[in-house]
Protein backbone atom coordinates (compact mmCIF):
# COMPACT_ATOMS: atom_id res chain seq x y z
CA UNK A 1 0.00 0.00 0.00
CA UNK A 2 1.67 3.07 -1.34
CA UNK A 3 0.39 6.62 0.85
CA UNK A 4 0.26 9.83 -2.14
CA UNK A 5 3.37 11.31 -2.48
CA UNK A 6 1.73 14.50 -3.97
CA UNK A 7 1.66 16.53 -0.58
CA UNK A 8 5.23 14.99 1.98
CA UNK A 9 7.98 16.41 1.36
CA UNK A 10 10.99 17.02 2.83
CA UNK A 11 11.30 20.49 5.04
CA UNK A 12 14.24 20.06 6.07
CA UNK A 13 18.19 18.27 6.42
CA UNK A 14 20.50 17.97 9.53
CA UNK A 15 23.56 16.65 10.61
CA UNK A 16 24.99 16.35 14.02
CA UNK A 17 28.53 16.98 13.43
CA UNK A 18 29.94 19.10 16.27
CA UNK A 19 31.90 16.85 18.49
CA UNK A 20 30.13 16.58 22.06
CA UNK A 21 26.85 18.38 21.20
CA UNK A 22 23.34 16.79 20.56
CA UNK A 23 22.37 19.50 18.11
CA UNK A 24 21.96 19.13 14.49
CA UNK A 25 22.18 21.68 11.41
CA UNK A 26 21.43 22.64 8.43
CA UNK A 27 21.94 21.44 4.96
CA UNK A 28 21.16 21.83 1.99
CA UNK A 29 21.42 17.97 0.84
CA UNK A 30 23.04 14.72 1.44
CA UNK A 31 23.91 11.78 -0.07
CA UNK A 32 23.38 9.21 1.89
CA UNK A 33 25.51 6.09 2.35
CA UNK A 34 24.79 2.63 4.34
CA UNK A 35 25.02 3.42 7.49
CA UNK A 36 23.83 7.34 7.67
CA UNK A 37 25.04 10.52 6.61
CA UNK A 38 28.78 10.34 7.20
CA UNK A 39 30.00 12.68 10.07
CA UNK A 40 26.95 12.41 12.04
CA UNK A 41 26.75 11.32 15.76
CA UNK A 42 24.44 8.34 14.60
CA UNK A 43 26.37 7.40 11.51
CA UNK A 44 27.47 3.72 10.74
CA UNK A 45 26.13 -0.25 10.03
CA UNK A 46 27.23 -0.82 13.23
CA UNK A 47 27.58 1.53 16.45
CA UNK A 48 28.12 0.66 20.33
CA UNK A 49 25.13 0.08 22.50
CA UNK A 50 24.32 2.38 25.16
CA UNK A 51 21.29 2.87 27.36
CA UNK A 52 18.32 2.02 24.70
CA UNK A 53 19.89 -1.57 24.23
CA UNK A 54 20.10 -2.50 27.99
CA UNK A 55 19.58 -6.40 26.77
CA UNK A 56 23.48 -6.36 25.72
CA UNK A 57 26.86 -4.61 27.68
CA UNK A 58 27.42 -0.78 27.78
CA UNK A 59 29.98 -0.89 24.34
CA UNK A 60 28.89 -3.50 22.67
CA UNK A 61 29.35 -3.59 19.14
CA UNK A 62 25.62 -3.99 17.72
CA UNK A 63 23.71 -3.08 14.57
CA UNK A 64 22.76 0.03 14.29
CA UNK A 65 18.98 0.81 13.89
CA UNK A 66 19.04 4.32 14.98
CA UNK A 67 20.66 6.11 11.80
CA UNK A 68 18.42 8.41 10.59
CA UNK A 69 15.72 10.27 13.04
CA UNK A 70 12.78 11.84 11.34
CA UNK A 71 10.81 14.76 12.70
CA UNK A 72 6.83 15.57 11.52
CA UNK A 73 6.71 19.05 11.67
CA UNK A 74 2.69 18.78 12.70
CA UNK A 75 3.83 16.54 15.39
CA UNK A 76 6.75 18.65 16.49
CA UNK A 77 4.24 22.37 16.57
CA UNK A 78 1.41 20.33 18.14
CA UNK A 79 3.99 19.78 21.40
CA UNK A 80 5.27 23.58 21.17
CA UNK A 81 1.72 24.35 21.51
CA UNK A 82 1.03 22.04 24.08
CA UNK A 83 4.38 22.70 25.93
CA UNK A 84 2.99 26.78 25.93
CA UNK A 85 6.08 27.99 23.54
CA UNK A 86 6.21 29.47 20.09
CA UNK A 87 8.02 26.68 18.33
CA UNK A 88 10.90 23.98 18.70
CA UNK A 89 13.61 23.60 15.90
CA UNK A 90 14.13 20.30 15.09
CA UNK A 91 17.63 21.13 14.95
CA UNK A 92 17.42 20.91 19.23
CA UNK A 93 15.91 17.56 18.80
CA UNK A 94 19.10 16.29 17.14
CA UNK A 95 16.74 15.36 13.67
CA UNK A 96 18.12 14.42 9.99
CA UNK A 97 15.38 15.15 8.09
CA UNK A 98 12.02 17.67 8.98
CA UNK A 99 8.85 16.15 6.80
CA UNK A 100 5.48 17.73 6.00
CA UNK A 101 2.40 16.12 5.27
CA UNK A 102 2.58 12.93 7.33
CA UNK A 103 0.65 14.02 10.42
CA UNK A 104 1.17 10.86 12.46
CA UNK A 105 4.52 9.95 11.66
CA UNK A 106 5.34 8.61 15.06
CA UNK A 107 2.48 6.34 14.49
CA UNK A 108 3.65 4.47 11.43
CA UNK A 109 4.38 1.25 11.65
CA UNK A 110 8.10 -0.35 12.16
CA UNK A 111 9.37 -1.21 8.12
CA UNK A 112 7.57 1.34 6.49
CA UNK A 113 9.51 2.15 3.89
CA UNK A 114 9.96 6.03 2.87
CA UNK A 115 11.17 6.62 -0.96
CA UNK A 116 12.61 9.61 -2.31
CA UNK A 117 12.71 11.12 -6.02
CA UNK A 118 16.84 9.95 -6.42
CA UNK A 119 15.99 6.75 -5.26
CA UNK A 120 16.69 6.20 -2.26
CA UNK A 121 15.16 4.55 0.48
CA UNK A 122 14.50 4.32 4.33
CA UNK A 123 13.03 2.06 6.49
CA UNK A 124 11.34 3.06 9.67
CA UNK A 125 12.91 0.78 12.35
CA UNK A 126 10.61 1.89 15.53
CA UNK A 127 9.62 5.23 17.69
CA UNK A 128 12.14 7.58 18.73
CA UNK A 129 11.27 8.05 22.75
CA UNK A 130 12.18 11.29 23.88
CA UNK A 131 15.11 11.59 25.97
CA UNK A 132 15.77 14.69 28.90
CA UNK A 133 18.53 15.10 26.55
CA UNK A 134 16.44 16.77 23.89
CA UNK A 135 14.34 18.44 26.46
CA UNK A 136 16.82 20.21 28.16
CA UNK A 137 17.93 21.75 24.96
CA UNK A 138 14.06 22.82 24.46
CA UNK A 139 14.19 24.44 27.66
CA UNK A 140 18.26 26.22 27.32
CA UNK A 141 16.31 27.84 24.50
CA UNK A 142 13.41 28.64 26.62
CA UNK A 143 15.57 29.92 30.22
CA UNK A 144 12.29 30.90 31.82
CA UNK A 145 10.71 28.20 32.16
CA UNK A 146 12.83 25.53 34.44
CA UNK A 147 10.30 22.75 34.32
CA UNK A 148 10.36 22.50 30.08
CA UNK A 149 12.93 19.56 29.88
CA UNK A 150 10.77 17.42 31.87
CA UNK A 151 7.28 19.00 30.89
CA UNK A 152 8.84 18.52 26.78
CA UNK A 153 9.85 14.50 27.72
CA UNK A 154 5.84 13.58 29.02
CA UNK A 155 4.44 15.87 25.61
CA UNK A 156 6.56 14.46 23.28
CA UNK A 157 5.61 10.77 24.29
CA UNK A 158 4.45 9.51 20.71
CA UNK A 159 5.03 12.10 18.87
CA UNK A 160 8.61 12.99 18.86
CA UNK A 161 8.86 10.77 15.28
CA UNK A 162 10.78 7.73 14.27
CA UNK A 163 14.30 6.43 13.52
CA UNK A 164 15.03 4.33 10.22
CA UNK A 165 18.11 2.28 8.42
CA UNK A 166 19.19 3.32 4.97
CA UNK A 167 17.89 0.84 2.79
CA UNK A 168 19.18 1.86 -0.06
CA UNK A 169 21.75 4.74 -0.20
CA UNK A 170 20.94 7.75 -2.84
CA UNK A 171 20.67 11.65 -1.98
CA UNK A 172 18.08 13.19 -0.27
CA UNK A 173 17.58 17.04 -1.58
CA UNK A 174 15.40 19.80 0.46
CA UNK A 175 11.70 19.79 -1.12
CA UNK A 176 12.20 16.80 -2.47
CA UNK A 177 8.94 14.62 -2.33
CA UNK A 178 8.86 11.51 -0.26
CA UNK A 179 6.60 8.49 -1.26
CA UNK A 180 5.37 6.34 1.78
CA UNK A 181 5.17 2.60 1.64
CA UNK A 182 3.34 1.14 4.40
CA UNK A 183 4.76 -2.59 5.39
CA UNK B 1 9.24 -7.50 28.50
CA UNK B 2 10.81 -10.84 28.43
CA UNK B 3 9.33 -14.41 27.90
CA UNK B 4 10.42 -17.22 29.86
CA UNK B 5 13.76 -19.17 28.10
CA UNK B 6 13.37 -22.36 30.03
CA UNK B 7 11.49 -23.93 27.40
CA UNK B 8 13.22 -22.51 23.95
CA UNK B 9 15.63 -24.04 22.76
CA UNK B 10 17.36 -24.42 19.81
CA UNK B 11 16.84 -27.51 17.72
CA UNK B 12 18.67 -27.35 14.58
CA UNK B 13 21.42 -24.88 13.12
CA UNK B 14 21.59 -24.82 9.09
CA UNK B 15 23.06 -23.36 6.06
CA UNK B 16 22.63 -23.08 2.39
CA UNK B 17 25.83 -22.91 1.69
CA UNK B 18 25.58 -24.63 -1.66
CA UNK B 19 25.90 -23.17 -5.18
CA UNK B 20 22.20 -22.39 -6.73
CA UNK B 21 20.16 -24.95 -4.21
CA UNK B 22 17.73 -23.57 -1.88
CA UNK B 23 18.38 -26.48 0.93
CA UNK B 24 20.07 -25.58 3.71
CA UNK B 25 21.86 -28.76 5.79
CA UNK B 26 22.57 -29.18 9.53
CA UNK B 27 25.65 -28.09 11.25
CA UNK B 28 26.25 -28.08 15.32
CA UNK B 29 26.89 -24.92 15.77
CA UNK B 30 27.60 -21.24 14.07
CA UNK B 31 29.85 -18.08 14.42
CA UNK B 32 28.04 -15.44 13.31
CA UNK B 33 28.73 -12.31 11.75
CA UNK B 34 27.35 -9.11 10.73
CA UNK B 35 25.35 -10.22 8.00
CA UNK B 36 24.41 -13.60 8.97
CA UNK B 37 26.37 -16.61 8.04
CA UNK B 38 29.11 -16.58 5.95
CA UNK B 39 29.09 -18.44 3.14
CA UNK B 40 24.94 -19.33 3.19
CA UNK B 41 23.27 -17.86 0.45
CA UNK B 42 21.12 -14.99 2.48
CA UNK B 43 24.91 -13.78 4.35
CA UNK B 44 25.35 -10.04 3.79
CA UNK B 45 24.71 -6.51 5.61
CA UNK B 46 23.41 -5.81 2.11
CA UNK B 47 22.22 -7.51 -1.23
CA UNK B 48 21.15 -7.42 -4.12
CA UNK B 49 16.98 -6.49 -4.51
CA UNK B 50 14.90 -9.09 -5.72
CA UNK B 51 11.04 -10.07 -6.19
CA UNK B 52 10.51 -9.23 -2.43
CA UNK B 53 11.57 -5.42 -2.61
CA UNK B 54 9.64 -4.33 -6.07
CA UNK B 55 10.34 -0.60 -4.62
CA UNK B 56 13.75 -1.08 -5.83
CA UNK B 57 14.76 -1.86 -9.32
CA UNK B 58 16.26 -5.80 -9.63
CA UNK B 59 19.64 -6.19 -8.24
CA UNK B 60 20.26 -2.67 -6.41
CA UNK B 61 22.37 -3.19 -3.51
CA UNK B 62 19.76 -2.76 -0.68
CA UNK B 63 20.12 -3.04 2.83
CA UNK B 64 19.94 -7.37 4.04
CA UNK B 65 16.73 -7.66 6.39
CA UNK B 66 16.57 -11.50 5.71
CA UNK B 67 19.71 -12.68 6.89
CA UNK B 68 18.72 -15.67 9.02
CA UNK B 69 15.43 -17.60 8.59
CA UNK B 70 14.16 -18.76 11.90
CA UNK B 71 11.33 -21.70 11.83
CA UNK B 72 8.98 -22.57 15.01
CA UNK B 73 8.42 -26.95 15.18
CA UNK B 74 5.00 -26.21 16.31
CA UNK B 75 4.16 -24.38 13.10
CA UNK B 76 5.69 -27.10 10.92
CA UNK B 77 4.34 -29.38 12.18
CA UNK B 78 0.64 -28.29 12.02
CA UNK B 79 1.27 -27.32 8.56
CA UNK B 80 2.53 -31.07 7.97
CA UNK B 81 -0.66 -32.24 9.51
CA UNK B 82 -2.69 -30.29 7.64
CA UNK B 83 -1.30 -31.16 4.15
CA UNK B 84 -2.03 -34.89 5.42
CA UNK B 85 2.22 -35.48 5.19
CA UNK B 86 4.38 -37.05 7.21
CA UNK B 87 6.75 -34.51 8.02
CA UNK B 88 8.49 -31.80 6.62
CA UNK B 89 12.18 -30.65 7.02
CA UNK B 90 13.47 -27.57 8.07
CA UNK B 91 16.14 -27.86 5.35
CA UNK B 92 13.31 -28.40 2.36
CA UNK B 93 12.39 -24.64 3.31
CA UNK B 94 16.14 -23.65 3.17
CA UNK B 95 15.80 -22.23 7.14
CA UNK B 96 18.95 -21.25 8.85
CA UNK B 97 17.51 -22.01 12.69
CA UNK B 98 14.30 -24.21 14.02
CA UNK B 99 13.13 -23.59 17.82
CA UNK B 100 11.41 -25.10 19.94
CA UNK B 101 8.95 -23.53 22.47
CA UNK B 102 7.55 -20.17 20.20
CA UNK B 103 3.99 -22.02 18.82
CA UNK B 104 3.15 -18.72 17.24
CA UNK B 105 6.67 -17.75 16.27
CA UNK B 106 5.26 -16.21 12.80
CA UNK B 107 2.79 -13.84 15.13
CA UNK B 108 5.61 -12.42 17.22
CA UNK B 109 6.55 -8.33 16.43
CA UNK B 110 8.83 -6.92 14.75
CA UNK B 111 11.85 -6.32 16.38
CA UNK B 112 11.26 -8.88 18.81
CA UNK B 113 14.83 -9.93 20.07
CA UNK B 114 16.36 -13.84 20.36
CA UNK B 115 19.09 -13.66 22.75
CA UNK B 116 21.70 -16.50 23.25
CA UNK B 117 23.74 -17.78 25.90
CA UNK B 118 26.89 -16.63 24.01
CA UNK B 119 25.38 -13.25 24.21
CA UNK B 120 24.25 -13.54 20.42
CA UNK B 121 21.45 -11.19 19.44
CA UNK B 122 18.96 -11.06 16.61
CA UNK B 123 16.14 -8.99 15.80
CA UNK B 124 13.06 -10.18 13.74
CA UNK B 125 12.79 -8.36 10.86
CA UNK B 126 9.63 -9.69 9.91
CA UNK B 127 7.12 -12.74 8.51
CA UNK B 128 8.81 -14.72 5.79
CA UNK B 129 5.95 -15.34 3.26
CA UNK B 130 6.02 -18.81 2.11
CA UNK B 131 6.75 -18.99 -1.74
CA UNK B 132 6.67 -21.70 -4.01
CA UNK B 133 10.12 -22.63 -4.21
CA UNK B 134 9.92 -24.17 -0.80
CA UNK B 135 6.63 -25.62 -1.66
CA UNK B 136 8.63 -27.13 -5.09
CA UNK B 137 10.97 -28.34 -1.98
CA UNK B 138 8.22 -30.02 -0.37
CA UNK B 139 6.30 -31.54 -2.97
CA UNK B 140 9.64 -32.95 -4.39
CA UNK B 141 9.82 -34.67 -0.99
CA UNK B 142 5.95 -36.28 -1.47
CA UNK B 143 6.01 -36.58 -5.50
CA UNK B 144 2.93 -38.50 -5.34
CA UNK B 145 0.97 -35.54 -4.48
CA UNK B 146 1.28 -33.32 -7.34
CA UNK B 147 -0.86 -30.21 -5.59
CA UNK B 148 1.26 -29.96 -2.62
CA UNK B 149 3.55 -27.29 -3.77
CA UNK B 150 0.70 -24.74 -4.33
CA UNK B 151 -1.09 -26.57 -1.54
CA UNK B 152 2.19 -25.90 0.98
CA UNK B 153 2.26 -22.05 0.01
CA UNK B 154 -1.59 -21.64 1.37
CA UNK B 155 -1.00 -23.51 4.33
CA UNK B 156 1.97 -22.48 5.64
CA UNK B 157 0.86 -18.71 5.43
CA UNK B 158 1.28 -16.85 9.03
CA UNK B 159 3.32 -19.87 9.74
CA UNK B 160 6.33 -19.90 8.19
CA UNK B 161 8.52 -18.37 10.48
CA UNK B 162 10.37 -15.19 10.47
CA UNK B 163 13.60 -13.49 9.35
CA UNK B 164 16.04 -11.55 11.36
CA UNK B 165 19.09 -9.44 11.12
CA UNK B 166 21.99 -10.29 13.38
CA UNK B 167 21.99 -7.47 15.93
CA UNK B 168 24.88 -9.30 17.81
CA UNK B 169 27.76 -11.33 16.23
CA UNK B 170 28.47 -14.25 18.33
CA UNK B 171 27.93 -18.08 18.59
CA UNK B 172 24.55 -20.01 18.32
CA UNK B 173 24.85 -23.80 19.25
CA UNK B 174 22.36 -26.74 19.36
CA UNK B 175 19.95 -26.58 22.13
CA UNK B 176 21.27 -23.21 23.57
CA UNK B 177 18.50 -22.27 25.39
CA UNK B 178 16.94 -18.89 24.01
CA UNK B 179 15.38 -15.51 25.54
CA UNK B 180 12.84 -13.88 24.02
CA UNK B 181 12.55 -10.15 24.22
CA UNK B 182 9.30 -8.03 23.20
CA UNK B 183 9.80 -4.69 21.66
Amino acid sequence: MTMSSLDITVEGIFTANTEGSFVSHSIKEVALEFGGIRGDRHFGVTFPADARQPMYPRGTEILNKRQISILAMEEVEKVAEELGIDHIRAEWLGANLLVKGIPELTKLPVLTRFLFPSGAGLINEGENKPCIHAGNEVQRNYPQNETLARAFVKKAMGRRGIVCSVERPEAIRLHDKIKIMLP
